[in-house]
């Protein structure tokens, strides 16, 4: 038998309003390939039912699994198992078990904010309402998933909430009408790369320098957090071809690769820093604590990252950093010369090893001619020594700061590599 | 004439893989709602040749004005425009001034980098050459976004980068074949309240105790940032029946209600601290630098943010807030006494009028049953008195620390209401 085909059908009004944006197809992408089940499209559509429906009926037609997100909750326009059951070509009927489980949930919630119970009786019956032949996966809150044979294929419906959503799907693969589907995917054996410093048209070039993708090797060249990622995904029997291609890839790329998995720099960091036994800290002016968020985004950040600083005036860059206020006057805020001294300074006042610094003009106001909107200056101080970087690059305030912390957490990475 | 109909096509296999997510369908969708063509549907394929020309067919055939993101770049897998050829059953030619262009550009990045000019021959050839009767609509870099006519629709074709597409995107409306369906379209006005502290549930109830939607008038109610966001829209004509149910609701929700426009919170934060003549400082322990980089997210936050110190260690609480060790030791770091004096060292220390403080356990570690993953304390400090919260939500340790930090800025906004 042939591996089955996945497509994705997202609801909600917001989306196609451009209200919210989407967090649910890249994550049920992510886990469809990962199960070798890759989804073929992704449709979304808004919440009439007409469109609900006409989505579904298409997707079934075309695939042996739809995933569907939204549209469960119980007001009027979560329309999703209404439009499931009227492409079923079957009734909705109220299920007495599920009912008395959602009643269960509901009370506590009133009893804990003092609510009426009864103020969620119709909504909890609307939300019992299950399609003939649909079976429940589970329940987020009020709202059941269910996963339904319709048309030949397989629907599993989940709620829009990214977490409930992520809870729900977990169940979905061991259901006995997913396994089978699963039981037929190909997963594909992935490598990655990831580089920081060389644009992602030169490691195309490089790509095919290295003679592309071999027979049953599928790469993929892709930009992100100002990185490229290199993805060698091969099928079955095909792995030694993959690994071929990663190794003379990684050879081709050089000091540019840092990773081969998906750690997100800020943990490479304080893993580097750990097996030093080297302490952090940070010292921002435009990027105003954004590196040190990321770092502390990092469960178990506390025993290498100890302080930050986001000193954004010449004062506080002062007394808290120790930077002199002839520096400032004599080369500016955003010089060479001052972020240094704020990571010297950090070392200093926070009592750490190692301090990174970030000075710079994030716009859109505050640019000269000399010194314009998007000119970046980093700086790491330690035991070891100093690492220093100027960037210059345009873009939104947004785009600056965000390219600025990735630099400087690159930096910090490249510094302590370097450090013994 | 009716209103024009509108579909989004994205491109790309990476989206389907799950291993980047789409960024331009909600800024499309919400270009496309102003114009008042809102879209009907979105439609994401990999990129296989086939699976964009089947995408392209399928939009064209039912919609008036396609948009595509996507496809655009010198690879080999980048191939919207040949699918778009193919569609239109015409054949692809190099534009001869598009390639002088296009050429100028890599010139001037061989230039810069020290590269081969040569080496962009290939790739600008293959960017070059457009389907006969297509308009080119701009270059980014060197992918042209382009403008045609297919089977009785207008598609828009445009490149998967968002910052790209942002700008060629601008172009389109007034372009001579887009024109004609803007003229078309049917904007709505919009009325919108934002709420914080109350859950979507019962904005939902007083929704339905206002009557819900009158004839003409469309609302959405929606959670996101830990808001509830309530968007009503109105037809041409029907203004008077939007504006009466958002002043019904507006009545309704009461204090929840903090703004009827798009700011941010924090931006909102740094203007009624502007209007006050007061400065802002933030102590952070759990949020590590999250609170400090939305306020200085805002343009202009230089004049009322002044320091930010992410005090991640009990040392750095005592050395950069003053709290003192006894008061650490005899409540803890995370405690309603440790957040007061973060606040009120960070006022003194950092020399502001007005400080907000965090300290919670983020998790995934830590968590006592005293003192469990997501108790999070906050406290904000000024001239005019104090402000405190705690806070018990369950979650991921991202989770949390969102949460916290839209909480801070909360409070420190509500603080900042009853100032003088």
């Amino acid at each position: 038998m042939s591996r089955p085909s996945a497509a994705i059908l997202l609801t909600g009004s917001e989306l196609l309003r451009g209200v919210i944006s989407d967090r649910n197809a890249s994550h049920l992408a992510r886990e469809l390939e990962r199960l070798g089940i890759p989804a073929e499209r992704v449709l979304m559509v808004g919440d009439p039912l007409a469109d609900i429906v006409g989505g579904l009926r298409e997707l079934t037609a075309g695939h042996d699994l739809v995933i569907t997100s939204g549209g469960l909750g119980p007001t009027h326009d979560d329309r999703t198992v209404e439009a499931l059951a009227e492409v079923a070509g079957v009734p909705l009927v109220v299920d007495e078990p599920i009912l008395a489980q959602i009643t269960a949930w509901t009370d506590s919630v009133a009893e804990r904010l003092g609510f009426e119970r009864s103020r969620f009786k119709d909504g909890n019956r609307k939300q019992a309402r299950i399609p003939v032949g649909a079976v429940v996966l589970g329940l987020a809150g009020t709202a059941p998933g269910l996963v339904m044979e319709v048309n030949g294929a397989v629907v599993v419906v989940l709620p829009g909430v990214p977490s409930e959503l992520r809870r729900l799907w977990q169940m979905a693969p061991a259901h006995p009408l997913v396994a089978p589907l699963v039981a037929r995917g190909t997963p594909r054996r992935r490598l990655m790369l990831r580089t920081y410093g060389i644009g992602e048209s030169h490691v195309a070039d490089l790509f095919a320098a290295a003679g592309g993708d071999p027979d049953g090797v599928e790469t993929s060249i892709c930009a992100r957090n100002f990185e490229v990622e290199i993805d060698i995904r091969s099928q079955e029997g095909r792995e030694a071809a993959g690994q071929a291609l990663f190794e003379r890839m990684e050879e081709l790329l050089g000091e540019h690769v840092f990773a081969d998995d998906e750690r997100p720099v800020a943990e490479i960091v304080l893993a580097l820093a750990r097996r030093r036994g080297l302490t952090v800290a940070t010292a921002e002016s435009c990027t105003g604590g954004m590196v040190a968020a990321e770092l502390t985004a990092v469960p178990g950040s506390s025993d290498v990252f100890v302080a930050g600083v986001a000193a954004y005036s010449n004062r506080t860059k002062h007394d808290l950093l120790g930077v002199s206020d002839e520096l400032i006057d004599s080369h500016g805020s955003v010089s060479v010369e001052v972020a240094r001294a704020m990571a010297e300074g950090a070392r200093e006042r926070l009592g750490v090893d190692v301090a990174v610094a970030v000075t710079g003009v994030a716009g859109p106001g505050g640019g000269t001619s000399e010194k314009p909107v998007g000119l970046v200056h980093l700086h790491v101080s330690s035991t070891a020594g100093q690492s220093a970087r100027t960037m210059q690059w345009g873009g939104s305030r947004s785009d600056v700061r965000l390219r600025a912390t990735a630099a400087a957490l690159h930096l910090l990475r490249e510094h302590l590599v370097s450090c013994p």
